[in-house]
């Protein structure tokens, strides 16, 4: 690992924006939230040697301070202190915990600053964006790393965890290029890769890969611990049980605010999965058909092998 | 790794059932189908030098070779010169194929030879073994390993599949104690914690925490690859994704009986599945109720992390 002071230009790039040889893409990062996306995106940068200096931001005084003796960053900060040293604003909070932080940031904000966020969401951070920061709203570039895990807080924050993984990043249109660039290489440097897109495309995505999945695997598990003999049951499940519901266990404040903001995606592709229960359900009941049913069951089992070989996940 | 002829008892257990010092628990074993199932349970036992013989008896001979040159089993054997021979018969194929192995197994089972097997479903198996096995039936000790893996064939074979896993056993009430004894000695062997309950017991259970998750899953699954953008979506589809629809790639045949043997039980939990998510639905439609969906979805996560914690999975 090398420090900020020795660190090389990542593999095959131009030291473009005035970043010269030696010093780090990112001088001063700003990290709202300090938890698993947020101490990940730092401690990955930090890796690489990609970032100089890193300050933490956040609501939670003992989560910070864990953060700082971890590692994660360097120095405990207020939201204004912050705008006015940072070159790039990561905020990594729930979607809806935003809106009060981009009030907070729109008088403050640098006009060289680049902000940008790891919500599950995009349609309606920018449409915040918009809403809160006037005409700045182009130095915010909404963004959606596609990597997590079921574990919370600066303990479970890894540089590795976004390596391989795909950054959804969906700028304005009058969003300059420069910025585009400097952000695309940020995420590049922590072994992402980067791929650009409306912000409704992906809701509209999103919702049917992970909101949705989301929303079954806890309508099953709240379903299956509400029953009269939920102990002898979960007393006998097993591996497809557990990774079944394994993304059941993830935060309860930020799952609601993401069901919240993309609800209409969301309930438009659980109108299109309950109608494909319905037709694998229809071949079981009344006179069963066991070849449609075969057929619907070989049809998912392909396509989940196929996806299985191409991601190597 | 010991060999047969130097085997030296399980930990704790005293040699009963004339298996003497040195002597396999299980001379001779049968194993119809050697393919995941199968095979780890034969490797498991050689593993521990529990078995002294392995006869492969199946309808693929690709298969069955593939299974020997593994050294899963020693001999390729048809189902009579098995029944003869064997003093345990696992019959590890799908629950649609048994009825045929019992009615070729009924005439020349010997009388002191116990049989049996590794089905998702255990009262049609019972059924089947009454029906079929005739004043032999107690012979048969319907079984079920909560252990699997969405990979298949002989490759697949590992002895520690069992290791730590749950195994359901539902004898007859008059299957002699003896027998019983002798099977769940042979599953302690292979690492196995053994639980026996009844037939429909179990069979309640499994739909809950097994059957239903996996219908979910393939249903969710066929409704993504259905969908116009399919491409798009699955492209960005992450871990989450990953996890929830591992075991939507598994065997469509195996699957297929599964359901149909297990119909009634799964039809209801089905049902119980659907309630829960119109209620979560309810949460988010017309005008959202935040409180109830993320009571809901901390409900489902809380029970979720016990869960895991209790079953270190």
């Amino acid at each position: 690992m090398s420090e900020p002071g020795e660190s090389v230009p990542p593999q095959g790039r131009s030291q473009t924006e005035g970043a010269a040889w030696g010093q780090p893409s990112v001088p001063t990062l700003a990290v709202v939230g300090t938890g698993l996306i947020g101490g990940s995106f730092a401690a990955a940068l930090r890796r690489v040697g990609q970032v100089g200096r890193v300050l933490g931001v956040g609501r939670t005084p003992a989560s910070l301070q864990r953060a700082r003796d971890l590692g994660l960053i360097d120095e405990i900060a207020d939201l204004s202190y912050a705008a006015a040293e940072a070159d790039l604003i990561f905020l990594a909070t729930p979607v809806g915990a935003m809106a009060p932080i981009l009030r907070d940031l729109a008088p403050v904000l640098r006009p060289d600053a680049l902000v940008t966020d790891a919500g599950s969401t995009k349609a309606d951070v920018a449409r915040l964006a918009q809403d809160i920061l006037g005409d700045r709203y182009t130095q915010f570039i909404p963004g959606h790393p596609i990597a997590g895990s079921e574990m919370t807080g600066p303990e479970a924050a890894d540089p590795m965890l976004y390596h391989g993984r795909k950054v959804v990043l969906t700028p304005f249109d009058e969003t300059p290029g420069v910025l585009q660039h400097r952000l695309i290489r940020a995420w590049e440097a922590c072994g992402a890769r980067v791929a650009l897109m409306t912000p409704e495309a992906h809701d509209r995505a999103l919702a049917a890969v992970s909101h949705v999945p989301h929303f079954l695997a806890a309508a099953y598990m709240a379903g299956i611990v509400r029953s009269d003999d939920a102990d002898t049951r979960l007393n006998l499940a097993g591996t497809g049980f557990r990774d079944f519901t394994r993304i059941a266990a993830g935060s309860a404040e930020v799952w609601r605010d993401i069901f919240l903001s993309n609800r209409t995606a969301v309930l438009r592709e659980l109108d299109d999965f309950e109608q494909a229960l319905r037709l694998l359900r229809t071949s079981l009941e009344g006179e069963p058909d066991a070849a449609a049913l075969e057929a619907q069951l070989e049809q998912a089992a392909l396509a989940r092998r196929f996806w299985g070989g191409r991601s190597q996940m």
